[in-house]
Parts: C-alpha cells; structure tokens; sequence
C-alpha cells in the first residue's frame, strides 16, 4: 500500500516500515503512509523527529493519494521540506485521505466523500479541503477538513490567546498560521459512536516578525449512545499506546484533560466518554511535539474502525434512534456553545462557516425533559457521562 | 370571558373593556383579561399606570384562569397591588393563559399542554412555571415559560450587565428580580411560521439597597419558512399598532433593534422577518413602560393565530418539510450562539436548563452546503433574511 503512494521513486516496504511503531505496522491495513517528503531513495524526516538521510536530490513531494492538492504551492513545500508548517501540512493531508477511504470501505458501493478545495476570501491567506459523506448507509455525516491558513488574529482571537496565558502585547498587531485537521463521524447505527478528532499547528508572530509563539493542540474522543465497555476500552487503550511511546504522564493528563473540556455545564455531563485532549502544547522539541501528534492521529483508525465493523449492522429499534437524536442534540449544544474550535471559527472574519459547522449531525431532535428511566440502557450511559471512568 | 376570570367579585363587561384598547377589545376571542389584581368592585391599576379607583376593602387576585398558582405567595402579592413586581407576575401569568389555551384550540381534541411549576434549588429564589405542548397536530413544540426569580448576580452577569451600561460598582455585590414570560412555537405545517416573544422586567441593586436599576425588555419576532408577505404584513402591522399607542417611534426603532439583534453574524442572515425587539428600556415612566409591554404581550396572539389558522392544513411536500428542518438548524445556532437570554440561563447559577432550551425545536437538521437554487420559494425567503424589508 505504502509503495503505491510514492510515484516515480524507488522505494520499498522494508523502507516504510523502519518508520512505523511496531503496534501501527501490526494493524495492517492501517499501516501509516507518513513517508511523504522524499527525494532520492529515502529521504524524509521521520515522525520521530530526526531527518533518516540527507538530501542528494531534489526534494519531490508524492501528493497522488490525497484527496486534493496540498494548499501551499507544492513549490514552496518541496523547497522547505523539514519546515514545521510543511511537515504538518503533508502529515494532516495524509491522515485525511487515509481515513476518508478507510470510512468508505465501511459503505456501500459508490458511496464517496465529497472534496471540496477551498481558499479563503482572500486567497493569500490559505484554504482547506473539506470532505464530507452524507446520508451513507454507514455514515449519517461524515466530516474530515484539513486547514492550512495565515490570517492577520482579530482582536477578540488576541483577547482569547492571552486569556489562555499567551504573552502578546497590546501595542502590536499579531498574525497567525494554522494548519490543523478535523473531523466528527455520525454514524447511523445507535451502536456505532460517533467520533471526534482534531489535531493542530499554530504559529503566531507580531507584524515586526518578533514576539513568536508556536504550538500544537489536539485530541480524540467518543460519544457513544450506548455503552459497550469493551469499545471504550479498545479505544482508550489504543490512545493509551500511543501516548505512553512519548511520555509516560501523558495518557493520563490528556485523559483528564479532555473530561475536563467536554464538559457541557449546564447539562452537569460530558459530551462522550473521553479520549485526549491537550492544547498549547509548547514545552517540548517541536520534533518531538510533531511526532507525537502524527501517532496520534495515526492512532484514529485502528481506535474507531473495529468499533464500526463491529456495530455497523446491529438490529436497532425506534426508540434506539429517537435517543442516538437527542443525543446528537447534545452534541450540538456543546460544539455551539463551548468548543473552541468552533468559537475560533466564528471569531475568525470570513470564516469558511460550513467547514467549521461540517460537525453538526444530519438530524438532532430535542424534547422537553426526557429522562432514561433507571436500570435502562439509555440511563446507563448517562451515568458515565456524569461521572467519568478509568478505563484502561 | 373576563367576568368569569374574577371570583367572588361582582364586575361588569363593561369595566373590564375600559382598561382595554379599542383594537384589542374588537379582536372579540382575545379580548385581554389584565384585570387581576382587585378588591371590591372595581379596584385595580390599569395597564396604563393609572390606579383607578382607591382600594376599599382587601385585595383578593383571582388565579383560577393561570396555568398553575402565581410563584410568589399569593399573600404577598396581595399585599402589594401596586408594586411593579406584583404587576409583571401577574400580567405574565395572564398572557402564558391565554396564549396556551389559544393555541390548544388549534389542535387536536386532548391535546394539552403539559404544566410544571418549578421552583429554584434555593426555593426563596423563586421560580417558574414552564408550559410545552409536543408532538402535537398543529404544533410540533410549543413552550410558554414564565419566570419570577430573585437571585444573586454572578461575576459574569455583573460583567455583561456593565458591557451594557449598567454603571455597578465593582465592590458591591448585587441582586436582581427578573419576571418574564419567554414563549417559542414550532408548528408542524412548514408554511405556518414560527414565532418568539418575550417580554421581561428586571430589578437590580447591590447588598446595602443602593445601586438600584431597573429596567424592561422584550420583543416577538417572527420566522417564516417560506414567505407569504400578506402574513408577515399582517404580523407587523400588529405589533405597529401596539407600539404606535405608546410613542410614534417606537415602532421604527424597535423593528430596526430586531432586525439587528436577531442577526446571525457568521451566516450573514437573520433568523426570520423580525418583528419588535428592546431592552434596558428604562428612561420612561414604570407604569408607561408596563402599559406599553402589556400592550405588546397582548399583541401577540392578534399577530399570529390568523396565520396559524390559515396555514395549518397547507399541502406540504417531502422537500418543505426538509427545507423547515434544515432552517430549524439555523434556529438553534441562533439560539445557542447569539440569544442573550439563553446566555443569561447558561451564566445563572443553578438554572432550569430544559426551560431555557423549550425553545429549541423537536428535530432540526444540517446538510453540508445546503443552497436554495435562485428562483425557488426557498431561495426567496433568504433574500429576504439578508436584506431585511420593511413591511409596514
């Protein structure tokens, strides 16, 4: 598979592998095709950080297995190839065409994701694809966009950043790069979760080039509609693996943290049972930041596709759906009203609105004081959303 | 009808169609029943500030047409017929009767509104009685909500308070009184448009009694899924009547007001064709400003039934009903985003949270990249969305 992505390089499976984490590469089919920038035989700089070879030849960019062309000019990528921003924009435009296909293999056939390349109002600041599936037989909405922009940050944005802790003085104009991936799957099984991931770069400078911020944010986490505890473990524990390569305490922070962000206060629950989440991740080699990020985005597939495969055709009952509904209301309540990925879209001036809401579910449905009665399935789940569990 | 909302209390007709305005009383059916607070004959204020006669013997208020008891003891408000407050709960209370009942008219025999009278987790704040009708043949969600609470103002209402002009000193602690009934009708037909109406007061002072504001607020707008103009016409030429009773501008500036307020910024659009909208109106006399909020309230009925009953057995096609649900999406983004009441439950300590979000309709849905094709009924209501119309 891995051979089939670099076009007019020689280029081995053995090559690919030496990359890959022996947990990735064991799962198969998911195996990761990170190996994007190449020149030569084997030239590229590997998730773990550290370039494998130096450049003997022009550095050539195999962009034939993404769903659209990358954003920047592939002239511009080619010629900063262990730049920050290249490295993450070919690593978020790999993860989307991998898991856009791997979601398609669970449809029917002719069943495919739309693509649409989009640049901002003012096309100097960037773009984004945006890939959306609807009403598969699999998939209600399925979202998967990946961003790479420049944009000079608004003030309420700067007002926001320093809330979070960042130093930018007030007397300067600041501008921002971003280049990040994010998706939400609503699947139409009741027992097949739905799942969210993101995963995000930012630079940030004022208008002199001084005052320079950079860092990384992401996270994936599930909202099930009804409780498997064998789907939550497998998928914690897939998380989990991917965390402990890096740091021993960052399973457990992330786990935590990402309790503490999905949570809908208002409801007195979290939107799902968790995952990872961490932001303003700066404190640590970039190298090594980057290379933590693409595992866990590598580790999307092989968390949620046995969970699809497993469900996707399970018997479902009216009342199944009319609550897989209200619970996509609440989906809804929380991505309108507190994530901040959606605040920042809002905040953003022309803001691609339909990438950004490409989230929200196909149906959601809100009824006055429902209420699972206890002991019920529907009643079970809800108990873990107010008080979340260990599972792994 | 009035005469037999008063109990135990000899009243003729014709006292009770002197408070009324002309247009109100001729509207025959919804003729309004403000004469609640009373005592002997003929003992009440009228909604135009003025106490009509001297109390002669005590106030008795008669309850028996409310959708459940008044929130504040009957004793106390008994006690204080005068009093603002007195006034707003029971002209509140009123308006939720009549609506409600209004409405069941238009649907199936046995379908009721379903009542909860709540109270806040600390009972001598207050509380509310939350009124919603779902499911129905006429209407899909209907909630009519009024609310009396006193409470403390937290750091973050104080903060938005001051944002508006409220001049708080930032060492005192304050608390507020609010009383206000908040209604949003979903019906099921997609040519029967929706409508919101809101019509609050609010008192404010710090711990030693000082720093006292007050002020009401308020409005009905209306949201259309496909324009009839001959409905929208008839609706605002309501609500102008109501407000040219009061002060000739009112009706231009407050439409403007909801044109503003009512627009969702990243869409670019409105929620619907308007109506009214005001707030922190306090620069009148309290008994004007009273008269001209219950004229508003009682407007509401006269401005929209006409419209359920035409509507409501419209031929609908496959494609409206998917058209009203996808601009039901749109509802909620305005809800959850912009609605300065909803903000207001969701920053309250301890709020009722499924009375704020009554307002939220049984389905909605979201399509990536929905457009109306120019030239069909549904491009044509979104024009008008965009570029707001004056109708009257």
């Amino acid at each position: 598979m891995a051979s089939r992505l670099v076009r007019g390089v020689a280029r081995t499976m053995t090559t690919v592998a030496a990359v890959k984490t022996p947990r990735l590469t064991r799962a198969g089919r998911y195996i990761s095709t990170s190996l994007l920038v190449s020149g030569g035989v084997a030239l590229y700089a590997s998730h773990q950080g550290s370039v494998a070879a130096a450049q003997k030849a022009p550095t050539t960019i195999d962009t034939s297995k993404f769903m659209a062309p990358p954003i920047t000019e592939l002239s511009v990528l080619e010629g900063k190839p262990n730049d920050m921003r290249t490295k993450m924009e070919l690593m978020i435009m790999r993860i989307q065409s991998e898991f856009c296909r791997a979601l398609e293999g669970e449809e029917g056939a002719g069943c495919k994701f739309t693509v649409d390349r989009w640049r901002r109002h003012n096309p100097s600041e960037g773009g984004g694809v945006t890939c959306v599936l609807q009403d598969g037989k699999t998939f209600e909405k399925a979202g998967v966009n990946i961003t790479v922009m420049t944009a000079p940050l608004s003030k309420e944005l700067q007002a926001s950043m320093r809330a979070r802790g960042k130093k930018l003085p007030e007397d300067k104009k600041f501008s921002f790069f971003a280049a990040g991936i994010s998706s939400v799957i609503h699947p139409r099984n009741p027992h097949v979760p739905t799942i969210h991931f993101n995963y995000r770069y930012f630079e940030m400078q004022d208008e002199d080039g001084n005052n320079k911020h950079w860092w990384f944010g992401g996270g994936t986490d599930l909202t099930p509609y009804y409780l498997d505890e064998g789907d939550v473990k497998l998928f914690h524990g897939v998380l989990k693996s991917a965390c402990d390569r890096h740091q021993p305490d960052y399973y457990s922070r992330f786990k935590k943290w990402c309790d503490d962000y999905f949570f809908v206060k208002f409801r007195g629950e979290r939107r799902g049972v968790g995952g990872i989440f961490f932001d303003d991740l700066e404190d640590t080699d970039p190298e090594k930041m980057f290379g933590f990020v693409t595992d866990c985005a590598d580790a999307v597939i092989p968390s949620y596709l046995p969970l699809v495969k497993k469900h996707k055709n399970d018997a479902v009952s009216e009342e199944e759906r009319r609550w897989q509904l209200l619970r996509r209301g609440r989906y809804v309540e929380f991505n309108l009203v507190y994530d901040r990925g959606t605040k920042f879209g809002f905040a953003t001036p022309n803001a691609r609105i339909e990438s950004i809401l490409m989230s929200l579910p196909l149906h959601a449905r809100w009824e006055y004081m429902h209420q699972p009665a206890p002991g019920t399935p529907e009643y079970k789940i809800t108990e873990v959303l107010k008080n979340p569990k260990d599972w792994v």
